[in-house]
């Protein structure tokens, strides 16, 4: 048996995505900036996109940009945040994304900023008094909070964050790279400046993502040229990117509920077998809470075993599984969690993320935990 | 008859670059920085296509880095180049890209770079005297000169550049995005120390890219983030991207001497008609000059006429005739060329640039020409 969870690191995609782009690759190949009838017709077709986008997030199409995922459109909310809004301060939290951390810390050692780090706690919840505190001390600063995180699927309350940084006339980045195709986001409603998506992580193509910027908060460009995404990011547009990126997130909307009773049935029955088979198992962060966590991600914390020690991932690989030990992002295994290591988490215990899609099944979660239990010794 | 002239805009893809592309789509679409066998195959696809390029380009694979398009490329390489070599003074011509053109004006504006234009003349040819006495100024500048010009096709001598800027130990960037593709480029044996490639432009996916960085100069990353591109692009690889531009190339070098003797065929055929049957017609930069221009691209320029002025592209289009008034990535016809205001250009003229690909045929050249005698009412 063949088991994909690892839905955080990237997902399949959607047939009918492939079928949308397909068009643009065989037939319609004018550049969208062409005026003549070739060009016309696919800048006729981002447009569209761009317009379907922005109605399901309940935005205008003038805030949304297309880029080439969510690290680009991270890198240039943060660096062209702080620089055209006269950002002197940013605050973040020791376990975002390295799209943001490693953004913000070039930022720092380069002194365009001064960089704060909240607490987190040992489940990976983030102080929103030290939050206020800091904002109180250096109001107009720059708040980059993800959504959700994508190694223990913790789920910030942005609602909250928004409205202090509002009362501190903060910019309020959120990397939303998880929950964007998961979770409904109303942008009209929710005091946040900018956020950004990855179209691979809801079943669109890798190398495809958007830029949602505030109208009123306008930034400028990271990457110079034509007149592209009304000169908010030169280069030729990647077409079958930003075709294929609305049409995920156009199905991902169509049937978000289903879709989400189908993953939760998932995760729970993982939980529950996990705790009933395996001895002395436990969770990270909060993904064994259901209200507190994306739907998709189920961080595992498995007991002391010598067999298994830093040879987790490659046993459950030989067995046709693929699950991740962090944020495929930063390479793997090997690195470690910067994450995890933020939370404390003991180095003893082998930590392994299983993350969800549509496309999972019971069946696939009783096979994994069938082999967890083999590689633990757990006796039948 | 439908005519597609305005391949330097963009090109058609070839359908085995498709073909390349779709398992890519459908099957094997793990995260290649995963370590699992999902991400493990992706990763060695990616490996193979950086291979592929740098051998036919002479190049290590260490010294290709993929990016989203010639505009990050170009990006990229200049303003970080600049910062991380510590480079004060750059040199450039008025006649460049906007992708080059653009970032330094923005690094200039910012006070990191002085910038210095080198001195063009009518036909827009480059005074290089005028280059080594800047760089008798200015050692240790930074100099980006283009390849080949995208609009009005003039080639510069890359090896006389790279000389100059190797003795004033200047960094040398290119943007090869015209010629990359359509001409051998030796980077074992030419002085420069950067240049840049946009997949679109011979066949290959728009939004796919690639940067090339000479061992030894070695520049940090524009796009903070994972580990991705040995530390030098953070985010998920556009892996369809990079099949397709790696696929593309091949396909390129595979029958590059037949594509140019087909494609200087309907060149040297278009000269020919134009100048029998449309009294006035002239031709900007060298574009007529075969060997000192872009075989792909012709640009004409139109004697005055009332029908025509400011229209003559509409009315080409409304025969079914898509080409350029200039260049495509900075949204063609109404805001007018940089290039032929640098030259000098009679505003009275009407200019239009056709460019070819393999897929062209003598029959759309005769076509388009009828059709421009009859909207410049010459007489059968
Ligand atoms: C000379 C030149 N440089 C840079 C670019 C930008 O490349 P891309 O469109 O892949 O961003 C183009 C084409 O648009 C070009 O012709
Ligand atoms: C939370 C988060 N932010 C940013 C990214 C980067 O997005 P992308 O891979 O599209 O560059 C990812 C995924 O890799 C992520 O999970």
């Amino acid at each position: 048996m063949k088991v994909y969870f690892d839905n955080a690191a990237t997902t399949a995609m959607d047939d009918r995505v492939i079928e949308a782009m397909l068009p643009f690759m065989k037939s319609h190949f004018g550049n969208p900036s062409s005026v003549h009838s070739h060009g016309r017709e696919v800048r006729s077709a981002i447009e569209k996109s761009r317009k379907k986008v922005a109605e399901l997030l309940n935005a205008s199409p003038s805030e949304i940009f297309f880029t080439s995922g969510g690290t680009e459109a991270d890198n240039t909310a943060l660096v062209c945040g702080i620089e055209s809004h006269g950002i002197t301060h940013a605050i973040t939290s020791p376990i975002e994304h390295h799209a943001v951390l490693h953004t913000l810390e070039v930022l720092a050692k380069k002194g365009a900023v001064r960089l704060h780090l909240l607490e987190v706690n040992e489940k990976g919840e983030i102080n929103l008094d030290h939050l206020k505190s800091l904002l109180k001390e250096n109001p107009k600063s720059l708040v980059s909070l993800m959504h959700a995180n994508n190694e223990i699927g913790n789920l910030n309350d942005l609602d909250r964050i928004g409205t202090l940084a509002k009362e501190y006339d903060a910019f309020f980045h959120s990397d939303t790279v998880q929950t964007i195709g998961h979770f409904i986001h109303d942008l009209k409603n929710l005091h946040v400046d900018s956020l950004v998506a990855g179209g691979h992580k809801f079943h669109g193509p890798k190398g495809s993502g958007f830029l949602f910027v505030r109208k009123g908060k306008k930034i400028h460009p990271l990457i110079h040229g034509g007149a592209q995404e009304r000169n908010m990011r030169g280069g030729t547009e990647n077409v079958i990117g930003i075709i294929g990126i609305a049409k995920a997130l156009e199905l991902a909307y169509e049937d978000m509920a289903g879709h989400r009773t189908h993953i939760e049935k998932i995760k729970t029955h993982f939980i529950k077998k996990l705790t009933d088979d395996i001895p002395g198992v436990s969770f990270n962060g909060l993904s064994e809470d259901l209200e507190k966590s994306l739907y998709t991600v189920l961080n595992v914390s498995l007991p002391p075993s010598d067999s298994n020690r830093g040879m987790l991932l490659f046993n459950l690989d030989l067995e046709g599984i693929s699950a991740s030990g962090g944020s495929a992002c930063s390479s793997g295994a090997t690195v470690g969690s910067h994450v995890l290591r933020a939370l404390d988490h003991n180095p003893e215990r082998d930590s392994v993320r299983f993350s969800f899609s549509r496309f999972n099944t019971i069946e696939e979660v009783d096979y994994t935990v069938g082999k967890l239990k083999e590689l633990y010794a757990v006796e039948a």
